[in-house]
This record gives C-alpha cells, structure tokens and sequence, in this order.
C-alpha cells in the first residue's frame, strides 16, 4: 500500500497505539514510528517487542518533525499531551487521537489544534480488550472492526481522509458521524456494558459471594471487561458521564420492567421479555 | 469405572440430558438409556445422534423400570413429569434433577417421591450454555465443572452418594449445600447475569441503537446469554424470584454508587470502585 506518512509519533504504545504501530508498518503505511510514553518500562517493552523505531518521554522529542501524531492515551490526557507535542510537529502534520470519547475531545483538540497550524481529526478505532500495555499489541487486532471517525465543522477534508485511510489500511471498516451522536451510541454498546460489568464485580464483594468457586460462564462473560484498564475507563466514565446516564436510565428501567413482571408472577410478561432479548441476540452470533 | 445405575430414564434430552446421556454412556456408567421428551423432532434427534437407547414421548413407557429418573426439563416442568414417570419407576429408583432452582423443586418432589418409595436427591450440574436443544449435546459439556447436590432431611443418604458418584464419573466436581443457599448463591452468580442481559437486549432494541453494526465485545459478551432458552429461564426467574430481587438489589445499590460517583465527578470515587473491580475480576483469569 502507499505510505502515508512519513513520520508517525503515537503517544500511548499500550493495545491501541502499539497494535497500530505493528500493524500500520507491517501494511508499509507509515514511515518511521516513534512512541511517546511517561514510563521508561513502557517505552522499553515497546523497544524490546519492536513495535516503535525510536521511544522517548520527552514529548517535544518524540514528536519532532512527524507528518501524524496520534493520541492513543486516556481521554483525559489526549489535550495535554497534545498541547505538548504540538509546536514540535511538522507543519501541516496531522493530528488524531483514538478515544473513546469524542465531544469533548473534538471540542478542545479542534481550538489548540487549528490555530497552530496543524489539522485535527478525530477517531475512535472500535477495537479495545480488556488487556492493556505495549504486551498487548497486536497487528490483526483491527481486522474487519469498526473506526467511527468524528470530523467537525473545522476538520480539514484531506486530512479526514488520510486518517481514513490510515484505519482502512489496517483492515477496518471507517464509518463517519458526529461527535455528539459518537458518544450517545457508544455510551449505549460499550460503555454501559463496563459500567455493569464493574458494579456486577463490586456486588458480588459486597456479598461475600465465592463467585471464583460458584460462577459459571454467564457470569464470566458478564464480568470479564471489569477487569479493563482502570485510568482508561475512569476518563470515559467523567467525560461520557451524561450520555451514560441516559443510557443507563434506558436500561434500569427494562431491568424494572423484568423485575416486575417476575414479582406479579406474570408469566406472559415474562415470557414476552425474554423472548424479544432471546430472539434479536440470536440474530447477532455468538461470543466476541 | 462401575455401573452405578442399570436403566436411566432422562426426561428432557436436550444440552444437559443429552449431555450427560452421552457422557454417562461413554463412562460405563450405565446400561440403557432411556430418553423422554413431548416433540417428536427431539426425540428423533435425540436417536439419530445416538445420545439414548431407546426414546418415547409417553412417560410411563419411557421410564419403566428404571432405576435413575433424571428430570431434565425446564423447573416448573420437574415435579409434573416426575408425578407422571413415578408409578413406572423400580422400586428404590433414585430420582433427580438439574434444575437452576433448588428450594421449591425439593420441596415439591420430596413430598412426591418418598411416599412412593422411591429416593429423591435434589442437584444441579452448573454447565449450561446458551445452546439447547439434542444437537447441543456435548459428553464434554460436564468436566472440571461444579455440581450442587442438595440434599434434604429426607434425603436417602446412598441414593445422595450414588448421584454424586454419577456427575463425578462425569468429571464434575460435586458441592453440597442447602437448597436455600444454592437459591441465593445462583440468584447472585447466575440468575443475575442472565437478568441483566435480557435488560441489556431490550433496553438496546428500546433505544433504536444499532448493536450489530456498532456493538464490540463488550457487548458481545455482555449479553450472550440473552439469547437463552426462554421456556427455561422465565422458569427459573419466577421461581427463584425472591432471591433473584435480592441479588439485583444488591447490583442496583452498587451501579447507584457508580453512576452518583460519575455524575459528581468524583474521581477518587470512581477510582476506587473501578480499582476493586478490575482486580477482583483479573484475580479470575478470563473468558468463559
């Protein structure tokens, strides 16, 4: 495939930016790949797994003279490490990120971003574990998965479309909507589900329940993204806050609608629940 | 490994019967198999994978003296198709059964079998999946998993012994507990996990969200098992109702904290619930 940049910088070489880093250079899409990152067992492991060319965790070094850089760190450090990479880049570079969170991240990446001279796009590459760390990398981690790419009114339209291809280029599908529709969709399929996950865990503490002795597949599958990077998700949570809780609401009140119906005994009512959850997570296939 | 039982009626030959129909068999434990079932479709199935000896849809036929009955049908069904197989059974015929709910099926089948004269032994073999159905069988399905024996006052203690000798020959490992524990514990690891994921369904479809294009596998995973058997799941939910509303209450309280904790912006907060999380789940190992 062409290259499409000539030097990348991805602050953050942890899942996303590391597997990117594998499998962007294994596609011949990207020049030399520099990673950014604070801790020095990081950037060696990222060194050691040869996922980067060069690593530092001097932002103004790391950064110097790329034509990409891309902000794979938690939402809420995507603007500060951006602001401290940003008079380093190239002129004209690229900047996108891949939070999971998008309106305010567009919001301030789009006013620091612009007015310096470089042009912002941002994306979310739909293709997180629940690992984490340079160890977790992988090049086919992309394949056949979902990139929502977020431009705004300010998001330069060639720009766009190198991000696009850059995702594209690592075997995702790239979708594009707005920011604020990002997040609403993304509260209600993956961020929600965390948020379970996590009290469904602290339940079971809070029980006393043996669930490593007593649980079986269900609540495995339920738990398992409980046990996702701790910082990534505290920064969705505080920054997605309001459309999760919308989300939420949606889903307290079909649990309410379940729940009474099993304490009325209503065995038609239940019956109606099950088979409507039962019929359209059959249409989807199995496991992830 | 010895012959621990000469004729075995399974009412119900579906993941779990069939399952243990063909692990039994394959163990040595048993001589002829016998399966019940009211579809013709299953029954058939049920013959042409070989899974039983013999198949009938008429109870007193197919569990003419046996000295096993295992009923293996959804939980509201059990002490219906026990009454009906009871009077054909050997005399001293064991009875069991794998249902997800433990308190009201002993009750009702302690009160059925005894008078007879024949032995009942109350157990739950945990390995369910969302398949069902003959075709799911699996000899496998039972290895390295937990069975709950829950016996009685009334329970005969070499009939308890011999149960617990069967679902060990088929690799389990095998608990006991009373059925009012076994009810709250499931409620809580089970019956919960398969609650929230008929809500996570619903409240999706509620929403207009696009889950098959947009959802990854945290949703995936989250909720698999709403695409379960409902006839048997809307029995277990309105039988073990009580102690399933307990359960939720417990993961309400815990989601309640979390999302009090998002919308105040408490980040120390959120912290420390992910924190406790997150560890108690990687603690856990994995996928199902």
């Amino acid at each position: 495939m062409a290259r499409l940049f000539e030097r990348v910088t991805i602050a953050g070489v942890g899942l996303i930016g590391g597997s990117l880093a594998l499998a962007a250079r294994e596609a011949g899409l990207v020049g030399e790949v520099v990673g950014l990152a604070r801790r020095p067992e990081t950037l060696a492991e990222a060194l050691r797994r040869g996922l980067v060319d060069r690593a530092s965790s001097d932002p103004a070094e790391a950064a110097q003279g790329a034509d990409l850089l891309l902000l794979a760190v938690p939402v809420r450090a995507i603007a500060s490490v951006g602001r401290q990479c940003l008079p380093s880049l190239a002129p004209g570079a690229v900047v996108s990120d891949a939070g999971s969170v998008k309106g305010a991240v567009v919001r301030e990446l789009d006013a620091l971003v612009s007015p310096a001279g470089r042009r912002f796009v941002g994306a979310h590459p739909i293709a997180g574990t629940e690992e984490q760390g340079p160890g977790a990398a992988d090049a086919t981690l992309f394949r056949g998965r979902l990139c929502i790419l977020t431009p705004s009114a300010q998001t330069d339209a060639a720009a766009a479309d190198r991000v696009q291809a850059l995702w594209e280029g690592v075997g995702m599908r790239v979708e594009r909507m707005s920011p604020e529709q990002h997040d609403d969709v993304l509260a209600a399929v993956s961020h929600l589900p965390h948020v379970l996950a996590f009290a469904l865990m602290n339940a079971l503490a809070t029980a006393n329940i043996d669930f490593a002795r007593y649980g079986g597949g269900s609540l495995r599958d339920a738990t398992r993204v409980a046990s996702s990077s701790v910082e990534m998700w505290r920064d969705i949570l505080l920054v997605n806050g309001a459309a999760v809780e919308q989300a939420l609401a949606r889903f307290t009140g079909e649990v309410e609608r379940l729940r009474d119906a099993i304490r009325q005994g209503d065995e038609a009512g239940v019956t109606e629940l099950l088979t409507r959850a039962s019929r359209l997570r059959r249409g989807w296939g199995g496991r992830a």
